[in-house]
């Protein structure tokens, strides 16, 4: 398919690179050494964009330091274009290369340092006037821009993906939740019948779980706004100058709109990526926030007849063509996939994280991966599931009263008033024989109709008195 | 509390043992360094008796190598208490030790030669005339004999608790799958209700898994009959004689008959400890199998009004005592705790089991620890759950029938006699109007009552034709 | 063992109860019900101490509201002994119960009952004049006491054993980062030689892990220190009365000195525990950490001849009798195997975490014991590996000076003064010949020994210039 | 980009369906339902090859029980297409779907009905003469060939790509094992200084691990070699034919050459994958397995100066321009990266596998992808390592003789020559100077040089006597 190469070097020989690519030697030769995965490996584009606005930012620094300022202006400009997402098609990285993002780290060098090239009337791969190490890298090593390119790319899915996400999840339960106010129902503990409470209580819980899962999420990110530029080689920041550091992640900051600042410790920012496990584990909690919410609604919309059938979810798919009324509770299904997977990237994410030694981490690709994937599912299904379910549940209200005058706690409401031991004989009566607690009251003579009537009000069993 | 002692020495100076142990310096040493968790976190008892059982076989095979047959016999004798469990309370060490299990090889050796000099009249900690090391120990390293024991003890949990309770609790499905073979039920996709099948085809299922289950955990015994025994400190086996390991293995095998070998490589059987991550994913898949099957039970068992209530399950506690009918399904409860911790134990076993360097892996107690732990738990809990739920569950017959004759998925029997429109169609008004479908039909004016009950037989819909 | 009890009835029959305990007819139909896993299994002690802690506040508080003074001080100090371990004994039952903890809640009830009973002089088992269901567990259900009691437990492990372990280790860190700060080392990124940093610097980073990882703890207990009780059975709060639930929070809050509030939402606060399942996240992070660290010192203190060597670790048991100077890292390899341990017991509380169904978490007894184990360990074994190992640590310099000087990156400094063509050249060629930079570049005449001695200056490589 | 589109119409209205794609309206309506994750999450093309070998073989066993030979040769031609990936263009649907795979199923249904008509010169989407339904669906239904193409898919991948990459690396080390037969080198047990053993024996290790990765992985297969077509919606096998099931396995048994065969009980085929979780557990196994050795690689491989350096790893990249020799253990860090994910995946899938309801587990998708995953980046990763790493490993035998002859615990050799306090003399001394043995030994006074030579053999200390 490829036809058209130029020759490029490097220390180990001649490399040809496809006439129509920015990457260089380096990208060609990792893509020789790493033949694993295929094409859905690929180092995702989030690290990329996110490589792009660091390395714009770090050639702004770089020039006040002293950068030529054409050389500078075209590294910005190229740069840009990576952030922007518009030369995605030379980053042919797997993931599975090596565990600091050398080879991705230099593929951006080259990209950028190739397209600056081009821009100044320059030849491809001659690194003229744009060195790929010594303009595009300056003050830099794979080392400390991989890590802050993983941050700034996991702040950035976070906030544009997760959160909003998240936010319209918990707004779409939130508006179930108040529209459910009034619907008594039949709580269930253990699965197992039990005293009421309203759907929009029940749909409450929901709420509550998704506004933490948001507060978690946040609560990990000050550790995720910390960046390693500056730290290079080891965390001394040797090659650098004092202010680099700060003034990259201001520029970071800047750009991004994400309150990003400097590291305060290098070393800890190079050899450990604990604020990646943590960001993980706030997002495993989510998943575990998800799975039960959507177990729920698959449960209670289970029907449609032989389930619990207390919600009607919304149909969008041609169901069965001989079955109407069977609603798969696809988007349920999508979520609960998704926070599995949610789960098992977390312990991809905890394994690389506790194994780094020394003064490096070299499990950076996987967990930056992961981490990213479990963003971006759980924020996309959240949306899914918003859009494609929540938005559309109605309560079925006739069943749910059928469920709730059928039940038997409702018994519990007599004590106070024929004592413990003949309510206890009117529940075991009707349990028995399958009748109601009204019917089998009145018939056993303990009281009459009205009093009934009077007496069991599942509204006064929604709270504390 | 104890406030006799006796002083021994190491090469760190005095240390007081208590009077009535029999464990030395070496233990208490240990207890001094390790405070870490308490005595629920102590050695599991089954590695202790696999020490009692290979220190035997030691003592023999040495008695054959030049051991003085007095000496052999005793710590023979003392072994057989250890193995016995007589002498549990001298084991006080935790798991979370030197990673090799050194010192509990250590307390092993301590206890049999103080057992063994007390059993021949001389003086606890003299060392004298049985030697914890010289003679209890001989031919043999902390290296080789804790992976040894470790074998031992998952080989008999697994064929004394693990294998039986699963065989109970399969004899015992099975039973029910019979049992049931002719009620006719709705079957259930996506927790939606589904075309025909019976309870018994249902447990069959059940029985299916658990006969996997079984076979997987079988599967992985070969490797667990492997013993490092012989290999000494680093594989090699030096200090050892030749021969020793094949017998050592061969007398293992005979005091506990199950058909243990020697490791055909030691090397592998000290560095690594993948038989016990295979055996602990064996026993990870076993924790879905029973995780499905009690998530089931209690969805079927639910109610009683207001969930499926397919099935009666056996009441084991007082219900509320307010809600007669309300069974709570515990022992699903406890089935399924267990299941999450089996799965929780496996990420343990696999984290220490990839994270061996060189010649050992140090991550032994803490690997047998769980996998102990999951064998055990499996096992009782299967047979907890046999005996305390599924041999007492019966059919809820007249719910079932209910929930079938109610179902409108048995309109696909009529396709082929008025079509598939007309066939929909009274799907589609019963679904609607809430009616049934025979109703339904006669009143579109389709079909006759005895059409009707001719053509629409969930019976003929239970198989390939 | 056991020969005498007092006959108590359940609704099932008759039961033996051993008279010399004060639990009850429930409590023994548990331990019928559940032989699941044996002694080891048991309920852990600090969530029958966070019950004792509840049922005294709960008792204040319902005297508020109008319990007998007499019957409410009994429970209170009846309550006071549980929560202060008194009769730990009294507790029999296992985790493997009921997932809704109802029967330890009962085991409480009854122990408390009976306590009180005894006080106020009348008869073990008579429910008079103290009752458990109706005294004790006043206003309150096992479905609001167990999960509150989960988070008195948590909150108090973490405040008491884990938190200052953690910050023990800090300190102890810490000051080893003051100590080193003038010992310059080489770095090592992908486990090979890099440009150097200080002993200092290469432990301050792990000062800054054990920093965040108790930041990290600190910002997960927020969720910690709301209390589900007064939502009793569903999160409605029937049957209790308003304001119970703030009080009893107050109440729990002014015992234990933590700042525990009523839950804001109870749906959310029975059915699902993501509070625990974040406590168990954070406690995963620091397990990576921990594992980071532990590996970094037992690699750092290899050898003592074939192994890296820099680092000198406390001799705390017998080293083998023959090799001086085996020095075997035990307390790194008890804290990494903790570490592992913890991950394993953060699966098993995400598993349980996600699996709420409905009004009711039934995987409550299983989700607080890893919770509570992972505290435990990680508190523990912070403190064994900071008095066993942390402060013992002595930096080799004369290792790591030999390693310094010997190492070829230095070359780097080279760079501005003689090119680095040449400069690579002289690493070449030392490389190639085993020798030393300074030799290689006299002898290839680049610079002069006191040329290299002024330009190659490891202090000057320690930071940004 | 697309603007060319037919329009087509399910039950919910019209839709735009692309002209040049063979997919119809129930692919778009999915592509419209579920947006979560982008191409990347896209179905692995092996699921959507199995399913073209699945589709060909149930239209030729619906010919023998008469389908239309016309229809069937159509549908059989278009599956083949399938089947060999040239249509991989066509299946744009996302794993996050429904969980049963209907969607898929149905995409598969539409490209094979629309490409056969073309084939037979009908109209695109006119489902005429080809229904995808009625004639490409025939005696199926998702819930059965969905498991159906997850087991061949998986068998496939293991037996193209896992195994031979597996058998790769374990020859691979086999040879290297032989090679360094006579290497001898000290031993490292808690990665501190033991007792000597041969390179050769060191990677004995190695090849056993990967041997018996190949053995557990082929012991999970005979379960993945059971096909669930033929149970269709539940696994009664409504509306098949009786012996399809057989007829179909053995058809796709001849089409791949594999060893497939009906599933003996096809409840548990559709509602359980335990033979996902077993396979996805070999390969757990095999991720610990190959983490070990890849770190012991990287660690031996250590320096060039102040590592460990036993082993010269092959060069394959650029190494840092101003340290020659400084070689990173890139195929290391891709290898333990994968086996860290692999890990993830395993606990994904269990989580998957454990939540099934009913008659059917809707975690199939996500299941699929995981193994799929996982065996896909072992097999990979392998054979990159072996071609790139193992290969290529060099003994660095003057290094490795060097920390022999230096070590202190061949002392060990002497102690039946002149007695064990001598002996330790010797060694402490030795270890107080930084002095060698030999040296310390003549010092001493306690034997000559020769009996030196002659008594201290590392030769002899490699296996028993």
């Amino acid at each position: 398919i490829q036809n058209s190469f130029r020759v490029e070097y490097d220390t180990f020989g001649e490399l040809k690179v496809p006439t129509d690519k920015y990457y260089g030697a380096q990208t060609v030769r990792s893509t020789m050494n790493f033949k694993i995965g295929g094409p859905t490996e690929r180092m995702p584009i989030p690290v990329i964009k996110a490589f792009g606005i660091l390395k714009r930012a770090a050639a702004e620094v770089n020039q006040d330091y002293g950068l030529d300022p054409k050389i500078a202006s075209a590294i910005m400009k190229a740069a840009d274009e990576v952030a922007e997402g518009k030369l995605n098609d030379h980053f042919p990285l797997v993931v599975w290369q090596t565990g600091s993002g050398t080879q991705t780290n230099m593929n951006v060098n080259e990209v950028i340092s190739n397209r600056a090239i081009e821009m100044l009337g320059g030849e491809l791969g001659s690194k003229k006037p744009v060195h790929p190490n010594d303009h595009v890298n300056k003050s830099q090593s794979s080392n400390d821009t991989f890590p802050t390119a993983m941050h700034i790319a996991a702040a950035m899915e976070v906030n544009e993906v997760l959160l909003p996400g998240l936010q319209k999840l918990h707004d779409a339960l939130s508006t179930k939740s108040k529209e459910f106010a009034q619907v008594i129902k039949i709580g269930r503990t253990h699965t197992q019948d039990a005293v009421p409470l309203t759907l929009g209580q029940e749909f409450s819980g929901y709420v509550q779980q998704v506004q933490y899962a948001m507060a978690r999420i946040k609560a990990a990110m000050p550790r995720i706004y910390e960046l390693a530029a500056g730290g290079t080689a080891v965390g001394t920041g040797l090659n650098t100058r004092i202010g680099f550091a700060e003034k990259v992640a201001a520029k970071v900051a800047s750009l991004t709109g994400l309150p990003f600042v400097t590291a305060p410790n290098k070393f800890e920012a190079l050899a450990a990526h604990d604020a990646l496990v943590e960001l993980s584990g706030a997002m495993n909690t989510t998943a575990c926030s998800l799975m039960k919410i959507a177990n729920d609604i698959r449960f209670l919309g289970s029907g449609p007849r032989s389930g619990l059938g207390e919600l009607i979810l919304p149909e969008n798919e041609p169901g069965s063509s001989i079955m109407p009324g069977k609603v798969n509770p696809t988007q349920c299904e999508a979520m609960t996939m998704v926070a599995a997977q949610v789960m098992g990237n977390h312990v991809a994410v905890t394994v690389g994280g506790s194994n780094g030694h020394f003064e490096l981490n070299v499990f950076k690709p996987m967990m930056i991966k992961n981490v990213l994937h479990s963003a971006r599912l759980l924020g996309d299904a959240s949306v899914s599931f918003t859009e494609n379910c929540v938005v559309g549940i109605q309560a079925n209200t006739e069943r749910i009263n059928k469920l709730m005058n059928e039940s038997l706690m409702l018994v519990t409401a007599l004590n106070p008033h024929i004592g413990y031991d003949k309510a206890a004989k009117i529940a075991k009566t009707a349990h028995k024989k399958g009748s109601n607690l009204k019917e089998t009251a009145i018939e056993l003579g303990y009281l009459t109709a009205e009093q009934f009537d009077e007496w069991v009000k599942p509204k006064d069993m929604l709270g504390p008195k």
